[in-house]
């Protein structure tokens, strides 16, 4: 990768400097004990061991005099300042950031994060920015195959009328509907995540149609997918999983029509970002009964606490949660362990960003 | 497949006669039409339009002159003899049976229905006994696979947060844990369905344990599973699944002692049957709230209303929904049909009970 913000030299044998910028939390959840101890043998560390993520004030500070920054999915904690899933990367950060060269996000999305600051310090600086969006994708794959199943095998509905009723089978409960084996699913984005939803169900003798614009028939015929358009991914679905980024064209690109091609009884999940979603069409379509839904994500989150959907039976909501697991988290802190180590030996970087690809990025 | 019991010959060109046992919805849900169309153009079919199972005294008179008895999973009709489960097969029946010559048995589970004419009618006379558990099999695999990951993620837990409190995450709900990918997952009983379960977590990257007294090592090896004794895979699985069957020796095979040695936070997930589990202990360990529990069979069933199970936060039951599923249910029609196909036909019956096997079946 060529810079156009050449480092300072350092004196050899000197250690590239990292600055850790999130919370303790967040460090011990991500890098098992030993990969920590890796990093420290091989870099200088500056650890941020409390329990709040770095402000935009200590990043100015620390970030001086670093050749690499780990972020983390930001800490809901009112003295961040921006408290929602984004690190305090302002413009007057990047300024003191004399020597920066990579950005290492151990966690998944970087648009939030980095938006604001793109355009004028990190393309221009061809700043290398690794995402471990590969191994969140594992959690929020398992998240969506698992509401998938629950979903349409109403497992939740017999649950609750077991624990509730003192009854057993409810003839009002059908459990002879379309379920996971043999479904037609359709997924909504060849992402990471939606390439590892689609290995999961293959198993599943499930028919695949795939809605990506970017991608061409022969890559969807090698991921086992009939491609199609979206209107008609929505109306031969019995089950539709969203993986699309969050950008202004995929904003609303569920709307009332797609809603509407929705057969009876089909099931509509998101994992991804509630943006995907023309919310208040859903409120109309699920409202009626008709289709099935199950979300990780909404407009905004939390949720207004009088939003309708979180009364509705045949819609079921949990508060994104879908990229937790400790399973995911390891990867994700063995992941920026490893593209450090890439890129200061000059190898390529598995997870870094196509600086050409920045608009589509989730 | 030899038989002391020698049919009567019919005239050339005769068809086989089949008598259909089941209720009309049984096999309305099994056969799709083209299925029953086939049936019904190689056979001469005696169906049963009626909406209960035929009765023992119906039975007594229609089975006579049948070569073929297609039965099923028995419907919860007071009228019928053994309503739970189980068809109206007693020694009167087998004694009118005058020329069959095989028992297509369109569900799972054939103890049940022919334990008490086993050893007098079913093996001296040498009749084929087909059973679809494999095709059964698809939608309980799918079933234990989605509890799996619905508890282990706590998904049920959060929607209901999400519904009922108004907030969103919520701290007394861990979302940590450990989820399914990467898990430790023991399965006990390398039956049809033990083996799909394996088959659908592969891309989960579990590491499987595997107990079947009945399994050698090498076999275990083909599954990708490291072969364990029980009390060792309890020890050391994060998630338990029990697919064995219900037979005298695997009675209460999990009990306190099995219980007391899952770690805290671990997962135990019956999709199979009540009696493999001491159902006592597990009232006292799950209700000590360290383990985890997901059943879709109890003892008895329906579970009595009081039963203390049924209100614990970490124990989610579903009313024996597991083999349910369209899917399923149409492989079972179209698996019925070959077997009646091939076994008419002088070929081998796929889905036959191996007659010296009967004391191990499910």
């Amino acid at each position: 990768m060529s810079s156009t913000y050449p480092p300072i030299p350092r004196a050899a044998g000197d250690r590239p400097r990292i600055l850790f910028a999130p919370a303790r939390e967040h460090t011990d959840k991500v890098f098992a004990p030993e990969v920590m101890a890796r990093l420290e043998a091989r870099f200088d560390v500056d650890r941020n061991d409390r329990d709040t993520d770095l402000t935009e004030a200590e990043l100015r500070e620390r970030i001086a005099g670093c050749d690499g920054l780990v972020t983390g999915w930001g800490a809901n904690d009112p003295r961040v300042l921006r408290p929602r899933g984004a690190m305090a990367l302002t413009p007057a950060v990047l300024e003191a950031a004399d020597r920066l060269r990579i950005i290492a996000h151990a966690a998944g999305s970087v648009r939030q994060m980095l938006g604001g600051v793109w355009q004028d310090y990190i393309a221009p600086r061809a700043i290398c920015v690794f995402t471990a969006t590969v191994e969140i994708g594992y959690n929020v794959a398992e998240t969506a195959v698992g509401m998938m199943i629950m979903s349409a095998k109403r497992l939740m509905e017999y649950a609750l009328h077991v624990r509730h009723s003192g009854g057993w089978r409810s003839p009002a409960i059908p459990v002879d509907e379309q379920h996971l084996f043999g479904a037609a699913v359709g997924v909504v984005g060849a992402s990471d995540v939606g390439r590892r939803v689609m290995r999961l169900l293959r198993p599943f003798d499930v028919r695949l149609l795939l809605f990506d614009p970017y991608l061409d028939a022969s890559a969807a015929a090698a991921l086992n997918a009939e491609q199609v358009a979206l209107d008609e991914l929505f109306a031969r679905a019995d089950i539709v999983s969203l993986h699309a980024p969050s950008i202004p064209e995929t904003r609303h690109m569920v709307g009332a029509a797609q809603l509407r091609r929705l057969r009876d009884g089909a099931l509509l999940v998101n994992t991804a970002r509630g943006s995907l979603i023309d919310q208040e069409a859903l409120v109309r379509e699920a409202g009626s009964g008709r289709i099935r839904v199950a979300l990780d994500v909404t407009t905004p989150e939390p949720l207004p606490a009088d939003s309708p959907l979180r009364a509705m039976p045949n819609v079921i909501i949990t508060p994104h949660l879908a990229g937790q697991g400790r399973y995911g988290h390891l990867r994700i802190g063995a992941a920026t362990l490893q593209a450090l180590e890439d890129f200061f030996a000059g190898r390529p970087v598995t997870g870094a960003v196509d600086h050409a690809r920045w608009e589509r990025l989730a």
